[in-house]
């Protein structure tokens, strides 16, 4: 019985690497390896084939293939799957397979295009009506990426007027005070919406004292993003961002736009998550200085957690 | 007694051309002749120290000087001022000035920064309360070059909760359908707005068919955009447009955004409106090809004219 | 036997809708019509599955298919393929296919990201090491769609180290300066490129004056895109405008960006060439006064048509 | 005699506020408190009228004001001053004022305009031809600011034919890359640039231990970038980067685009270093919520620091 997302959703959903070999092909025993990894670090969902899982440079047939693998190894835990796509008919039927295989929703950004906000909201009324009712929608706000800022207001009434927007995505920058602007819109009797917030995390405590649900981002150490959120739900403020803050430097690190997914993917072959760091060209890659750079942070966060004694 | 626009108001408000000398001083005597210029061609209104009147090139000094001479030098001509400006203080002091020399309202374009349209609204109000109600504003819709996009309903909005936003200075791309939308507003309630086309007039028959009131461009020859509104107004749409097409090719030329200054203000050169095409550095300038491009344009809109008896 | 494109190519290249039926599906037998319309009309080229073919809407599989049928219907007709993709893996293998079926060529765009013209160099230099040195290559110039504005001089010194980038397909605007920047590196020692001119031809007889060697872009008139370039690569410039004033109302109505590729298909319907002028969603649709609009436009090219007794 | 900056500058120019009162007049006492501020924090130099300083907002009156009271109070300390503008007229006559009170060089951004490298170089050729050869350039690099990126070939070029452009003010993001290129570029025979680093400092250790000669940034702690940049150019890496950390939580609070201004006044404030912590309209104001959050993150920081017993 697949556990769909919802209004109340909260907690870390990691969103997933894709793994390719040295040579540029699909890893698919890394999925696996990459699945385990996220559950024993205890993220309460994933979220696949995101702009960073390098959904856009996979062949049709290997999106197919790699959503296959992770929803098969994720077996209960929740997946939400990006869908973003040119395309509507083929947002519609990549939603379809992922819910036909029990994806617990689906992940979609604002297309390209002017970025008026009524043309937004009238996209999102035909990726609506053209993936059915039944099917929980993210709306993923990151203008950054995008190129197509959105208003507080356009997505809550945007969430109002379609039931099954309960979530968004939250990664604009700066972009505190909309946490603030959506879970004030309830007083005003908007319905909640599960917010959970991207961009690297590089705001997480700050986001979650203002109301947010949680993570949804990829940052190489999920349980920092597990522990700090667990400890914000369970009211342990102080604590929650001595925690995170010992993670600091090397998430800003990680954040970098673009060029992050490199350090990401190197840190989870460090960690034995996957078996290789390979991103799929045009990609980042990293140089001699590079990794030398980041052996320094992970060396520095391995001592932080020392003196904090984790 | 000063006439200032208002929601009815139509016809040709021509964007004036700043001139300068070839050293690049403000060139006060052919603002003289360039008013007489517009004048005699018979607009009904002037825009002055607007985008292509290198406004932001001035000094602030020179700023209140050129605005004097041009209000003096337009009589009862009605003059609208472009203020925008990065900082609202400086706005309202312009403002304060030009209707202290009876200006007939000012226009202002959405400042820079994060393109969400509840940040374009909460800046329209601070203008508001900081020039008072009486004067009258013209929202500069010019998405291109300011960077924010804005929806037909946040302009509609803006203009029922704010009386005194009575104009629209269209100039979106594509943005047919938002004249449409405009209007249809005033089915639904909303006050009717004043819309007068910029964009250099590239589709001004269309705009007037879809019920634009006039333009505010500078194209530099103002007779062919009085000639077109007027005839529309009158309802020989025929003739308006076929008038229009005799002077589309060099239209379309001078269009070319940025560049199209240079053109513009050789072209009134050559006609006689100002003594020297010079624009502030860094602006556009003609190599010998632009200069004999143009020429050969120039001469083949007077043939065009010539054909169709005029 | 292939034709390839190279640096000496002229004519005109015409970009290629994709046509759907009114459900949405790919429209095979309207894909022959319209290769059929296009020889009609004296085309010297296509150009398949560009940014107005909506290649990013159409499944891979599709994708294919539409390659397929295009090839097969061109025949002798040398036949561009639009590649450009997010991933050099994809574009590799897309080319691969295109070129197996004896395409001409292949077009690509820079891929978004940092808009640093060393980026792009070093993308381009990927790009020719995946798809070999064989393969002749057209850089597809238009910023206003890719987010990437590119030098003259970077254009040119790619073209010189890798010679298989044989042509630029123009389409920055303001551009006219930058045709006459590349023609005039010839004299500095930089090898010839082939120049032929997109953004709907908006300029096409000062694009044609300055050295460009013709167009290509989609406008629903290949017949309008032939004749100028034809008459101007004889000589005959003056009679070359006149033949291109004729259309340039249209020309320029359909030259709206995004919006523009509605209007084409309806043309092309209107003129039998496609089925249903259908765009895939979230694709533009014409409102009853967008058709409207168009109906009055075509009815007056034809009346200009007429005039010059043609 | 005034000390000029030049190519092996190093250490902390804090990019200084300009204080206005709460009714946002200019705080010219305030300028006093600041400068005496930044002094006693130990910075080796400070940079006015950037964009941080809210310039734009400023008549040219103001801004000539607040340069004097600034040099003034500065005395020996270099001043480097923000002189960009639309017009390079305007840019010229702040230079000669600026250069005339002793500052110690200028900071020129490229204007916006099509973002094609040529015309940034085009640009700063007929900036240095505007000022003269002896004022040194500050060529500062922050796209996401300018909306212009610019490649590292296209800033060591520049500066090797223009001598006077001794700086780089790297702020681009990721940027890593280009500081090594930069450094790596004097192996070339490119001569050395001084490489202050702005962006907030989020990446204050890496930037300096890839090369970087020093910050130019307005944090609001400038010790914390003063301890950094010292212990950095002492050799004592680790304990720099201790020291750094200890400040991140904030540093990263503080960066912010945009809304950091208001962050960073409000803590300038507390520390009794304005009066005010106005922002001029349309600036950034802090809500209850964005106070609170703060408060904390101050007193975190403070603890912080008495942990490092500091």
């Amino acid at each position: 019985m697949t556990t769909l997302i919802d209004r109340q959703t909260s907690g870390v959903y990691i969103i997933a690497a894709t793994p390719f070999t040295d040579d540029g092909s699909v890893d698919f025993d890394s999925i696996d390896r990459l699945v385990d990894f996220y559950v024993e670090k205890g993220v309460d969902g994933m979220t696949i084939l995101g702009m960073m899982g390098e959904a856009d440079k996979l062949s049709a047939e290997e999106r197919h293939a790699v959503l296959d693998r992770f929803m098969k190894r994720a077996g209960d835990l929740p997946v939400v799957v990006g869908v973003s796509d040119a395309g509507i008919a083929n947002l519609a039927c990549l939603t379809r397979a992922a819910m036909d295989m029990g994806a617990a929703g689906v992940m979609v950004a604002p297309t390209r295009g002017p970025a008026r906000e009524d043309r937004v909201v009238g996209y999102f009324h035909q990726v609506c009506d053209a993936i059915g009712e039944n099917v929980p929608v993210v709306f993923q706000d990151f203008p950054q990426a995008t190129g197509v800022p959105v208003s507080a207001r356009t997505i809550i009434e945007l969430s109002r007027d379609r039931p099954q927007i309960v979530m968004l995505k939250h990664e604009d920058c700066p972009g505190l005070a909309k946490i603030s602007a959506v879970r004030a819109s309830q007083k005003d009797g908007y319905p909640r919406m599960s917010i959970l917030c991207g961009n690297g995390a590089l705001y997480l405590p700050q986001e979650m004292a203002r109301g947010a649900d949680g993570a949804m981002t990829g940052f190489a150490y999920p349980e920092a993003l597990v522990g700090t959120v667990e400890r914000f739900l369970a009211g342990r403020k102080d604590e929650a961002e001595d925690f995170f803050d010992a993670y600091l430097p090397i998430l800003r690190h990680e954040q970098q736009p673009g060029f992050g997914l490199a350090l990401r993917k190197t840190i989870l072959m460090k960690r034995g998550a996957i078996a290789s760091a390979a991103t799929r060209a045009p990609g980042p890659r990293l140089s001699r200085t590079d990794w030398n750079e980041l052996e320094r942070l992970v060396a520095r966060t391995e001592r932080n957690l020392a003196r904090l004694g984790l």
